[in-house]
């Protein structure tokens, strides 16, 4: 048994999607892990993870639209707006998604489904850099 | 410290949530576990994990009302729309529950609450084969 | 490679966030793991955990006022209501956030980001004991 961490960096331009389940494949190669638990946790509250299919880039519009819809936008709606429109909102959208996820290594790959694409949710308007932590721990 | 891991098929017949705290309590049986931790992990977009009260079906039945009524299926509503109506609602529904979950192991037992019980979620009208990954480590 | 659990106990006094970072920081040091992985869980359907901005209360009362205007309380809009109109909603709201967490720990901490702090969200008006077992798993 053994463990190993490391910190993705992600630069996010505006509110959107970003798929980086290239990134946490290539450094759990660079790990060597046949079987384990490998965790993504994002050190944000107002950008989260989620896991979407990654075929279609229509799935992530209509993701955003929802998002947009169900949680509006509006200088009277929160007290909580010292950081602009989108920052009440960000934290909402944060909390109805997820910080972490738990993901099983098994023969050496993290048991993603066939259209299972790990993202960042950005929930902020501008220009953010995000960090995401990766740990694998198994054998 | 060892670890183990299995594959649950779940067949689903129509949108709803179909209980499997039973075949993940039988499996944990099985690999004879005393202190560790259990990962639960759904390969699908458009189906998801929650944990609920298992005790009255009303729950579910209101469960679903609220998210048919949440994320509305319509034509005109989403761009991705190839696999029918219910096709993008399911994905958001996916991302507004679980795609994995955690449960510490303690004395042989996952520590679930008196009414906790594990459920997939699915949000796709027509019958489907589901894959959920269940993971244990510990001694 | 070792491995600790306890439980904490929070007493909640009406629906709102309960911070609980320092219980679980505290914990882990007495624990004294270098690296390893954190997990939180919520042994209840009528409450559930998230991590958010700790700086600003105003976040909080936001948080919550989103969540009461989204998962409204009315005689007539559930089947399950035996416990009262804060019933039903309690469990939706649940399913809409988390019930466990994983956090990293890096450096014997849990590597949550400057702003992020552990909440439980209680959803029930009634005074509560609420369970979160903390399971950590490292070296």
């Amino acid at each position: 048994m053994h463990q190993d961490s490391t910190t993705l960096e992600i630069i996010t331009r505006g509110q959107g999607l970003y798929e980086f389940t290239g990134g946490v494949c290539s450094w759990l190669d660079t790990v060597g892990m046949t079987q384990g638990l490998l965790t993504v946790f994002c050190r944000h509250t107002s950008a989260s993870l989620t896991i979407q299919e990654n075929a279609d880039p229509d799935v992530m519009h209509d993701l955003q639209s929802f998002f947009r819809a169900l949680v509006r936008e509006g200088p009277s709606l929160y007290r909580h707006a010292q950081e602009g429109p989108d920052d009440m909102p960000a934290h909402i959208r944060s909390v109805l998604t997820d910080v972490s996820l738990s993901l099983p290594v098994i023969d050496a790959q993290a048991v993603l489904g066939t259209w299972q694409g790990l993202y960042l949710f950005e929930h902020r308007a501008h220009t953010q850099r995000r960090e995401v932590v990766l740990h694998v721990m198994g054998s």
